[in-house]
């Protein structure tokens, strides 16, 4: 069952509402069905929360679509056929993707090689040469474009098949650099941002970026890394989505050694070469289920405003699963969700994965 | 309860007994009770076994006293009060030590450095660097006095303590190299040795030295390591004693990495430096307990030739556990244990750790 174009329009359109995030997105879509249906209803349930709440006027939507086609990319929205299933897996999956070049290398077995920035001779001779060897052996690399080990992973598979996931939108060559490598990947690979069209990557994109980085994949190898650093970052979040985590180990002497030795301490798998992921991919692992029933089953189409007062006085700061609130409210859950998703709306609630809510 | 100068001497003589291993030494003792009385039993045993067995000549081993007396070095044996603790818990223990400089320091928490002999110049100054931490830190540092990573560590450690376990006598200077090192290390550390006064370390010797550097130690460390080397037997010694395996990472591009990365993979603790092993040591962990009762208890001083045949028919080259063999005849252990023993002193059976016997 493919979406309509309205329905992947509307789906946009909801992804750009302001303090609408993967976790409201995905339940708004939960708790309605379609974007469509879910945009009919936001106005009266922000009114009701007693707030504004501007949705993107169309024409800012359809520019967003038109940029997009102007430079050749695709949108990809959550529910497309072929939006990644490794990436449909995370909780909460990213609502879109924009992608430039051939998004079909998604679909194929990733694993995703990165690094730090300013890397060693060595370590780029090492990101360059396992990416290669990956890419023979039928992997396609994944990585953020990124001077030093990024983009020596990216060279290493060009060959073979590479996905460039950017922080800005997927016109935004950044760094300038790697405009070269930028152009190429478009050609022969893929680069992919969650971003709208335009925008000039921030540093609060790269939290995001990495999440979509180690989300295509179903591992992660850092070859070189300061302790404090956003190859570790990806390498953390890819361990909360049940990935693999790969290090490549190096000397003490090195301080871009610590971020890999202290990923192995962390219990991190040591990868010298191929042969080292090709043995841990061989253990049979499942993929981590994406959260499966509808939360909304059962809620009633209108909730009564006292009872989202129960809810809502019931929440702290700590995150609290809804059953617990249910449970407590003697609610069926899907009211209970319903009542959360109405307060996130407002900004009395956040919402969090695994079905959490804290004030 | 500390032994005469009697005793001491016939334990270096039953120690020094052609085909009586380190096994065979601990059973001999346990059977016996004494090594005087064992050396008394013991051309009865033979014989009654139709085979030929030298024990070593009274001037023999008065010769070897008088060479370690000449070179300053003193005897300790199995049963000594200030036999090492550590190494007593290693099964079999070594039945003899011969020392030269303060043997005081192994009655201290000692770790071993180990590594390659061709050691990168960053290998040996983190060999070095390590030693000298661990010495402040109030551990005395054990190694081979190879050249390399053993010499570093030496070097490192020699203001605070160290000991140099050697494949050949303690008058052994080897190798050459190393002459300053040892000199200094018989001064201000320990040497220290099973091999017999004036004996030049051959091949064979390595297995043995490795094991009582392992053996000495609560941890070891290995620097840099090919993946077949003496450093990775250490290693393995180490993990069969109970003891804590550590390995310093380094890069795939350096083949002297190969032995660490190994290891790690296997799961020795990551060392970067003081911290991780102080964190390892920081976990509580009992000494594996050496092995408790005597298991000669109930045996006859003299055992049936037919029942020592009934044993040796059940032999084979798989190791069998003599519980198991005492079942199979319906005999006390001690019976059977007493019966491998007397088979072992003519060549039928084989004596191994663990209370375990093959053909």
């Amino acid at each position: 069952m493919s979406l309509t174009d309205a329905e992947r329009f509307s789906r946009l359109r909801l992804a750009r509402t302001d303090q609408i995030g993967p976790v409201t997105f995905r339940q708004l879509l939960d708790r309605f069905g379609t974007a469509e249906r879910a945009l009919e209803a936001l106005p009266d349930l922000i009114r009701r929360g007693g707030r504004g709440h501007a949705l993107p006027t169309v024409e800012n939507v359809e520019a967003e679509m038109a940029a997009g086609e102007r430079a050749g990319a695709r949108l990809m929205v959550l529910g497309d056929a072929d939006y990644p299933a490794m990436l449909a897996a995370v909780d909460p999956p990213p609502p879109l993707l924009w992608t430039l070049g051939d998004a079909a290398l998604m679909a194929r077995p990733c694993i995703a090689v990165v690094g730090a920035r300013i890397a060693s001779a060595g370590g780029q001779r090492i990101a360059r040469g396992l990416a290669q060897q990956l890419g023979e052996a039928g992997h396609v690399v994944v990585s953020g474009l990124a001077r030093g080990i990024d983009g020596a992973a990216h060279t290493g598979a060009l060959p073979t098949g590479t996905v460039a996931v950017l922080g800005g939108g997927v016109d935004d060559v950044y760094p300038p650099d790697n405009a070269d490598l930028y152009a190429q990947i478009a050609d022969q690979g893929c680069i992919v941002s969650e971003s709208p069209m335009g925008a000039r990557a921030q540093a609060k994109d790269f939290p995001r970026r990495n999440r979509i980085i180690s989300g295509l994949s179903r591992g992660v190898i850092v070859v070189e890394a300061e302790l404090r650093s956003g190859s570790l970052i990806t390498a953390r979040l890819a361990g909360e989505q049940g990935r693999d985590v790969f290090a490549g180990p190096g000397s003490p002497l090195d301080p871009r050694s610590k971020g890999p030795n202290e990923l192995l301490r962390q219990g991190a798998i040591l990868c010298e070469g191929l042969e080292d992921v090709q043995r841990a991919f061989s253990t049979l692992r499942t993929l981590r289920e994406p959260p499966g029933d509808n939360p909304f089953d059962g809620a009633p189409d209108e909730l009564d405003a006292a009872l989202i007062e129960q809810v809502a006085a019931l929440l702290s700061p700590t995150p609290t699963p809804r059953d617990e609130l249910a449970r407590a409210l003697d609610l069926p859950i899907g009211t209970v969700a319903a009542a959360l998703l109405e307060l996130s709306l407002t900004g009395r609630a956040t919402l969090l994965p695994g079905g959490l809510a804290s004030r």
